[in-house]
């Protein structure tokens, strides 16, 4: 049975991907702050440890759940929020560093997963944001944080970046995923431009399956217009 | 008398900084864990306050020394630093988290101090670097924090990010600095490759007097080659 690890597997996007994959008959482990009662495994991070803390944490957890030298074939990181505010805003700096904790520190803790349990050839998936391909004036923190993220995907598919051979780093760049959240904060929007969660998780399956892989490093860009979504490399 | 502000002013090529724009006739703020015998006024920064708390700190301290809507016409952000490992080291995230905090926490604080304490036209000023225009997997945290640098830079030159009018947010991307500190750890380089501080200090100088400068936004390579150093937007 192929494995996979869902870092943020409490999101919307983390409870799809851990439904698609259970339904593809795969082990799930959840990686989060709250368990997962469909997921095989969970591993519960205490959001007020340290970057460095929640690392040590994450690795000594799934060295129980996974036993000696056991490894998986794919990871996803959709670990994520989303935060507002220019350069005058005053929650400019409060809104960084929740979007640094939020998307950064699972991202870096995932990449080095990948580094220490991938299998060879196995994926390790990231969700990026198309919006923060460019500047982001009114969302500073949040494209600084997205941008690490991109950054991140494009060193791990450079060579001795530490991941096993043949190994995929990838990110999804989403424009707005169709979630209960976003429904919520915006009740008027044009929802056949969302992307859909399934879609999504359908995506990392058929990756983590080794179908239709896109290169090494890529940054795909989701964009959904009248429900249909295209994958358009950065 | 024009103002300028050196955010990391103890460093090397902040006290380089505070040298040149002193011997132009500036006044010079500097902003650093220790105070510079060179400058005008010194806001000290406390190193074990959160990212938050050093940013309501400057802020406060800034009102102080520039007393009631005083304003600066430059802000140079030239903290940063150091660190290696790629996704496999143990030290991938305790040195991710260092380069978050000497580059990203002072360089987000400078800009918000742009959009607060800088007058029209004024400049604001960081350090990014070449490498992180690509991947780079030997030193991933280091990257991700250049890379989120540059996005700020970015974010910051578009519509609405907070700056006042006609500003100008630029980076300099060096591909390695003529420090004492690069001199001891690689005694044997040849430094006829490395930038001069004191380049980096009159361009800065020259780009805060409004001469040839660059288009807000841009990421400027420094490549020196023979002692010669050519600038190339990125």
């Amino acid at each position: 049975m192929k494995r996979v690890l869902v870092y943020g597997g409490r999101g919307a996007l983390g409870n799809a991907c851990i439904s698609h994959f259970k339904n593809s008959n795969w082990w799930v482990g959840n990686i989060d702050v709250s368990k997962s009662d469909q997921a095989d495994a969970n591993i519960t991070v205490n959001p007020e440890e340290s970057w460095v803390q929640q690392e040590a944490s994450v690795v000594e957890a799934l060295q129980q759940v996974l036993g000696g030298g056991g490894k998986v074939d794919a990871i996803l990181c959709v670990a994520g929020g989303w935060a507002g505010g220019n350069a005058a805003s005053k929650e400019m700096v409060k809104n960084a560093d929740a979007m640094w904790r939020t998307s950064v520190w699972p991202s870096t803790v995932a990449a080095h997963l990948g580094a220490h349990f991938l299998n060879e050839g196995g994926m390790v998936a990231f969700c990026g944001a198309k919006a923060a391909l460019e500047g982001t004036p009114g969302m500073i923190g949040y494209g600084m944080a997205k941008a690490a993220v991109h950054h991140l995907v494009k060193s791990l598919a450079a060579e001795k970046s530490g991941l096993p051979s043949a190994a995929l780093p990838v990110a999804v760049c989403p424009v707005t995923l169709d979630t209960p959240m976003n429904r919520k904060f915006m009740p008027k929007a044009d929802v056949s431009t969302w992307t859909p969660l399934f879609f999504v998780a359908e995506l990392f399956h058929n990756w983590a399956e080794g179908k239709e892989r896109p290169v090494p490093g890529s940054l795909i860009q989701l964009i959904t217009k009248d429900g249909q979504t295209s994958l358009i490399p950065a």
